[in-house]
């Protein structure tokens, strides 16, 4: 897969040191011409400022963003009204600077909550960032997003539509997570650009099928964020118009599903203090909807991970968290797997069939719970309901990093 | 208070195998008379086999049960069909042993899931046990119960109803709980005795109004068992009949509400690997509901409870808890407040007022949450709704716990 970004856009990263460590805290997203936007925000009620401030740009401007301005090292979260103000010249400061018109920059925060931005730090970010504006600084960009995050989180997708001769359309999605991440959403960052045309309302159906199955369906704590944002900003510099009902705009949306998949695994398998990579998969179930709800108490379960952390088949709490799920359950009709892996699996061990445990090897599942990835399945044997979801297990580390989170 | 159990009962404690360090497993409890009961039980889909005993026991038999056996080490939950007749054979091994009628006897168990009981040391724990039967075995007896608990849990309650000379009613209640903690209900056995004379119908009302705002109020992983049970047996020893709508009756109401919150208080305290101890309330909720659900997101929140680990003011996780708890929130309206202590607290300090952070002072917030008992109050400034959740911080101690629960 090339790392080749989306024609007309250009990035940087650099310090303005709203983090204590010195280490690259802002990042800048540039189209050379407008974008169609569409995003997919927090339900918390405690929404972030920058939050309130790109729903609201984003409804008014959906055809006409240049820009994306990003920090960590503080969330602009629990900030009232002075937090809006902040967030409003944020996004200003970038417009005049690049020289793009009034309302075109999105802007997103993630760090500590309650703490107001240091505006002369951010204004000294964007003059620092916007001359180191380039198509290769995607890389410094995905760096400058991290919290606890160990390493950065970046996608590319590229599609050539078929019976086409010309160069094919592409994405670069771009993401950070590691803590309070929870579907509904992540405390997660990500931004997905592409050079495809798309009208907005198309954009916006895409990204939010999208997002259900990627970044809805991964957990790391079971906590929501104030900040979470997924941003998808489409400039039309391929050349290439996608449109409503083609078959390009469904392989257009194949991808865009892929990359967001790809980023939200790469945000579990990166959960502050994972060890390990967990899919939680139900099938079975009555409806999709009591499948996630199995599923995510599963990967949410402290129980369920601690054990996946100290390599314990203690495959009783699996089941215990499926029963609090709220799902429907019939105990004689349920059966459980697990295996080594992460997708397709070639050797499941079945521990329980029609909710009694079998005779199995405590050998063989202690082996797959000391793997580094784990596949859960079970299967309620009620219709054909199904989800997956992927989470981490619960560490020392996490209550390290969280336990002393701004110090 | 004094340390007198309620007339009529008897207790004891003893090792029968069942746990490998050779630690007591096995509690029995007996009247000599028929006892009124009521129990509440664990709502996961997944009951094991005591809880589905119990239930059909105590609907069949209000008013005839004559005693509990209880073991640990093995919860006899996701056994199928032969769970439950182990279970009803450990009853069974009881009735015959004590010479009591049949179905007589309730049981509980607790441990591992996924594993038969042993049916040969449990009919060699009642064997021993019989014989040692006594009116001060209540602390023999409440140690057998212990899993991950690092202490028995025990309360006691006495009330001479006003105008009367004569003896009181007693109450006794012990209780185990450490993990796999939360509301409907908790991973937690509790019986609760007394000599006063009440209507099965009665005391079930009366149990279910106390559990609510006890058992119901604990948390400490957010995980609900397969064997929680509250039973409370009423075997009228002490000749005092406590009349529907009587003032004696609601006296012993209260009394009960207080012993089980003791109870339910005592469990979060020793939450496995707990170092504090949090009291959460929250006030002005559009509902109780939406107070209990606020209240319980705040409990839950891993980000929430590391940070009390820690020893870290991080306010903002409390609000974001709020806000994706589905409670109804007014940012503009919030205030959080955090105070050393448990109930009525004398200097709390404010940390944020009507959703933006105060400029209150580190050191004071720091040192607040350093206690080890910690206050923590919302104020949604929306209505009447109240309610109050108890529960402990997430340490490394808890991972280690349940990494390796089953070795």
């Amino acid at each position: 897969m090339s790392n080749h970004p989306p024609l007309g856009f250009t990035f940087a990263g650099v310090p303005c040191r709203l983090k204590k460590t010195g280490a690259a805290d802002f990042a800048l997203i540039a189209s050379d011409r407008p974008c169609a936007a569409a995003a997919v925000f927090t339900r918390n009620k405690f929404a972030a400022a920058p939050v309130i401030y790109d729903r609201a740009l984003v409804t008014e401007h959906p055809a006409g963003l240049r820009a994306v301005a990003i920090n960590s090292g503080c969330a602009n979260a629990c900030t009232g009204d002075a937090g809006l103000a902040d967030a409003a010249t944020m996004a200003a400061e970038v417009e005049v600077v690049l020289g793009l018109p009034a309302r075109s920059c999105a802007v997103m925060s993630t760090g500590v909550i309650g703490v107001r931005l240091d505006m002369s730090k951010i204004a000294a970010g964007v003059r620092l960032a916007a001359p180191q504006l380039a198509a290769e600084g995607w890389d410094a960009a995905s760096r400058a997003i991290m919290t606890t995050d160990t390493r950065p989180k970046v996608a590319f997708r590229e599609l050539a539509p078929p019976g086409r001769e010309a160069g094919g359309v592409r994405l670069f999605g771009m993401a950070k997570g590691a803590g309070m991440i929870h579907p509904n959403m992540a405390t997660m960052l990500s931004t997905i650009i592409t050079d495809a045309a798309i009208e907005p309302a198309a954009l916006d159906a895409l990204l939010r099928e999208a997002v259900e199955v990627s970044f809805n369906s991964v957990t790391v704590d079971g906590d929501t964020s104030t900040n979470d944002t997924v941003l998808v900003l489409a400039n039309g510099a391929s050349g290439r118009k996608l449109e409503a009902g083609s078959s390009e705009l469904s392989t257009f949306a194949s991808a865009l599903t892929s990359l967001c998949t790809d980023l939200a695994q790469q945000i579990a398998r990166d959960g502050e203090g994972a060890t390990k990579f967990i899919t939680v998969r139900v099938e079975g179930a009555a409806s999709d909807a009591d499948a996630r709800a199995a599923a995510k108490a599963v990967a949410n379960s402290p129980l369920v991970k601690t054990a996946f952390y100290g390599g314990d088949a203690n495959w009783g709490r699996i089941l215990a968290a499926v029963g609090y799920s709220g799902a429907d359950v019939d105990p004689a009709r349920a059966d459980l797997w697990i295996a080594a892996g992460r997708g397709e699996v070639t050797s499941p061990l079945q521990l329980v069939r029609s909710g009694q445990p079998l005779a199995y090897s405590e050998e063989v599942a202690g082996a797959i719970f000391a793997e580094k990835e784990i596949v859960v399945e079970v299967r309620l044997g009620l219709g054909d309901g199904q989800a997956t979801v992927w989470t981490c297990d619960l560490s020392h580390e996490y209550v390290d990093i969280n336990g002393h989170y701004r110090t």
